[in-house]
């Protein structure tokens, strides 16, 4: 197992050619985000998240990306209707459980969902990850800690409980199926100044997974092109402001030269 | 009946005088980058959709945009208590069937919509036209065939049986209100990368309707706006990210000159 | 009582070094602009609204954010548990009353937050302000007159009245606790082409008051640092899309010269 920066661009042109429709119920904050992260890459975003519609809309989607980022009780269970479509489906199903281990609401709700269906890929940070292994740790400081050997053993303990991948991103982003690991060293620290991008990496998720069978590498590939096209970004910006604009223009212009030349992916 | 430059001026410099307030109930991924568009054009946004509120707001507007992008069941409570309180102070009302014809909760709230009140002004892409005229075509591949006499026709058909405008956009923008027909060339094909940008030009359509009384008039105004101001901002552009910064200032800087020199409409 | 322009950047540090939790219930259509202005300034913006979790979040937050925009029923009652859990944690309360006066619904509902429990600062303009006191004049207009000495003893009776402090924002920006006044008159007139910059200020104004004990100085360093912020962005705008981006990058580079060269304050 290993990432080949040219099945990462292969990756990018079956999105572009094939515009997967990406299924996200996702949170406020971020929707204008992640939607035009997802026409950047070439994927076509869809969000509907109404009980009457949920499942439908998933029907005809490529992937289904969920979000509880600004969970509330109805959306819940429109994001549960659309999970069980989707594996009915057999479609790929990415779940990033914002604020897990904040509330005990956003924990239990996040359990609840790996309950309801078959996730196929978890991404959030570390205090996320710990919470939905039952962890109590504390948040703060939680993202220092994270290039311990508890918290790779914490990452593949809940892909194994699973039988999912998980991307535990931080300063640099853990992926495994709780065998392999992937750490990626791309990206930059202003990408943790705008909001949404987590959940920009989800919802890219769900287009990587939407062309690539192989979750653990789709999964892998999203962390290569989020983390490049963030030091792309961060080239020309000047702050944050304008650091999302370049963001949004790297996805688009993204190349195989810069993919090739800039991928820092270590195998453990 | 032609589209006269300087006329489409006079409406961008009353929007500009009078800022009417548009009232918006429109959906979560698009309300900022409509606000700040009708802010751009010179026109005064609000949203406020609760049942308590709704009708009062639309009691103080000039017009009111209904857009059902990330519809649910009290939204849509919420839009047509503001549709009946439009009609009854005679105000235009814009509405775009976001999704009509991706599921049947959508098409049939759409209808459910149109067969509640007096809508001014349709607009919408040709599978959204299509699915509100009851056609059952795929949404798949009907924007190819956007000019095939089959879709005129069918705008047309729209327009007549609901005595309204429609705007039927894809890569040519057909405006007709049954009888006369423009064909809008301008736009450019970055405006498909950015979500909200046919919300936008649904948006930008309710300010146009506040100060033309002619509504075919206003929305072809305001399609052709649209268009040039994409133009402009594509020349600016690196990207997506680059370019929906560029397309807030091209609104708001757009002149007399570039509407006269990049109009192109043709009349059938 | 003065603004020294050293301890307004004193705040900004201590906002950069303790980055506070600020808890926000606000309005869809300023959510990410609010949270991206949150990071950029140093601080963690989190945004929780279900019943479920509204109070829990608040008892981990510096500082709670509440903000009428996009009001229904359950969002309102979210906030007003989240209100009296930052009244028993005994940490700062931003309310935002947008909107207040335009409908009986929101100006009712504005009542009744300040009724449910201790409010530390109101923003709003200065028809939002007379609404709250009961004054029925028209919106209309109202702007145009703020520097009365009638506008200036309704940002005074406010404050006296709920003894908190009020900052009536507008051309000159009013900022009392019902003795002292300060008039800002940094800014810059672009930021009322963008949305959500209102809902900025008052945003921010959460971040400060969570670093700084005194709510009358907290409130105008916020004040003086929107406004600065706003000219020092306006230089490099080219209309309100970049001015957007440009905003954010300034909050994120602002420095302790900029704002003792730009710092434009009256003691009255």
């Amino acid at each position: 197992m290993r990432i080949d920066p040219q099945v990462v661009w292969e990756d990018l042109r079956a999105i572009k050619k094939n515009s997967p429709l990406v299924h996200n119920i996702t949170n406020y904050v971020v929707m204008e985000q992640t939607a035009n992260s997802l026409l950047a890459i070439g994927a076509s975003p869809v969000m509907a998240h109404a009980l009457e519609e949920a499942a439908e809309m998933t029907k005809i989607a490529s992937s289904l990306v969920l979000n509880i980022g600004t969970l509330s009780c109805s959306w819940i269970q429109g994001m549960k209707l659309a999970l069980t479509a989707a594996n009915t489906k057999q479609i790929p199903v990415v779940f990033d459980p914002v604020g897990a281990g904040a509330t005990n609401y956003r924990t239990e709700t996040a359990k609840s969902i790996l309950n309801a269906g078959k996730i196929s890929i978890i991404r959030g940070n570390a205090s996320e990850i710990l919470s939905l292994n039952g962890d109590k740790s504390q948040t703060k400081g939680v993202d220092s800690l994270l290039h311990s050997s508890d918290h790779l053993s914490q990452a593949k303990k809940l892909a194994i409980k699973n039988r999912c991948v998980v991307w535990m991103s931080g300063k640099i982003d853990v992926i495994t199926d709780g065998q392999f690991v992937f750490l990626v060293h791309n990206g930059h620290p202003l990408m943790s100044k705008v909001t949404g991008m987590g959940c920009t990496a989800t919802a890219l998720t769900g287009a990587f997974a939407a062309v690539n069978q192989n979750l653990l590498l789709a999964c892998a590939h999203s962390a290569v092109t989020m983390g490049i096209t963030g030091e792309i970004a961060a080239k020309k910006a000047s702050g944050p402001g304008s650091f999302k604009c370049a963001f949004i223009d790297a996805l688009y212009n993204i190349s195989s030269t810069e993919i090739t030349e800039q991928l820092h992916v270590e195998v453990l």
